[in-house]
């Protein structure tokens, strides 16, 4: 998607060899002009899939796939983070290691908002290592529902998130890879 | 807001005297159709404010914000829980005491994206003892901006969240208020 490419370009501000901050329009700032080209491309994308449901996790997904899920005329449920007496014990959980902040979180959804029926893609802003996604993922079989596809909006490529969810055949979509983080300057795959 | 009344009514889950859960359709899994309404309500009470961002806490405020923001033309900002380290030093925090969560949890926005030139909406999914909003006001005001209106899907009216702070002088709107809970039954206010 060139417009975002564009924007992680222009905008995105390289830290290290691995990290592209894009939280000026993504996932702290909220370009929603933006968010609605990305749903639309998410839309075009998986044109073809009966999906019933998006599925995210809090928090910075929660935005890209509420705007999204406008063009595929479907509700979104998003994993908790933590523990929550509003929501209760009725809940399918999974543990989800974040590199960035170096612990271990226990996501839920609540039983009563993901089952058999229920066809899913899942929407996330970024991909690293992946585990969130395999956090949903087991939230997701627990359920019994069916994976239809995952939608991202930027995947470190040079990180193994999403290859090894290919090479388990699910179907994993990016709107923007970054191959590799050269020298101050991000390299598109 | 009729139509969320309505929704509350119809779908929502009393627990004793003070928790109505909305979360099948507003706050775990969110009815996106139903964020459209509430968006162009929002963008209806708020017409004639001069508002160019719009400002929320994470997690659940994420969605509403962002789907609102269309109407509005305006970017989100969403207040960030806890301490991450792709967001730096450079922040205005505020304490935010959860009654729910029976915690004090720090919240912040990087001090790249509120300034002295932005004029502010608030919204939120909920108000109670108002203690969320309370913190976005006080990094509002660290940043020297300027607070135009408070959007509230639903305010707990026999709580004092709402009134202290229209007693201070802000303009709170909420879509629904809920005045208070008898006998199973939510009565609006």
């Amino acid at each position: 998607m060139d417009l975002l490419k564009q924007r992680i370009i222009e905008e995105g501000t390289v830290i290290g060899n691995d990290v592209v901050k894009v939280d000026m329009f993504l996932n702290h700032q909220i370009d929603v002009d933006l968010l609605c080209e990305i749903g639309k491309e998410f839309r075009k994308i998986f044109a073809t899939s009966d999906i019933n449901k998006i599925v995210t996790i809090e928090a910075s997904g929660i935005g890209i796939a509420c705007v999204a899920a406008q063009y595929f005329s479907v509700p979104v449920v998003f994993a908790k983070k933590g523990a929550n007496r509003n929501v209760g014990d009725n809940i399918y959980k999974a543990d989800v290691y974040s590199f960035t902040k170096g612990i271990t979180t226990t996501i839920g959804i609540s039983k009563d908002y993901i089952g058999p029926d229920d066809r899913i893609l899942i929407i996330d802003d970024f991909m690293a290592n992946g585990k969130a996604v395999h956090g949903l993922i087991n939230i997701i079989n627990q359920a019994g529902a069916t994976l239809e596809g995952i939608g991202i909006v930027i995947e470190k490529g040079f990180q193994p998130g999403g290859d090894s969810l290919r090479s388990l055949g699910y179907r994993v979509e990016s709107l923007a890879v970054i191959k590799a983080i050269d020298d101050g300057k991000v390299i598109f795959g």
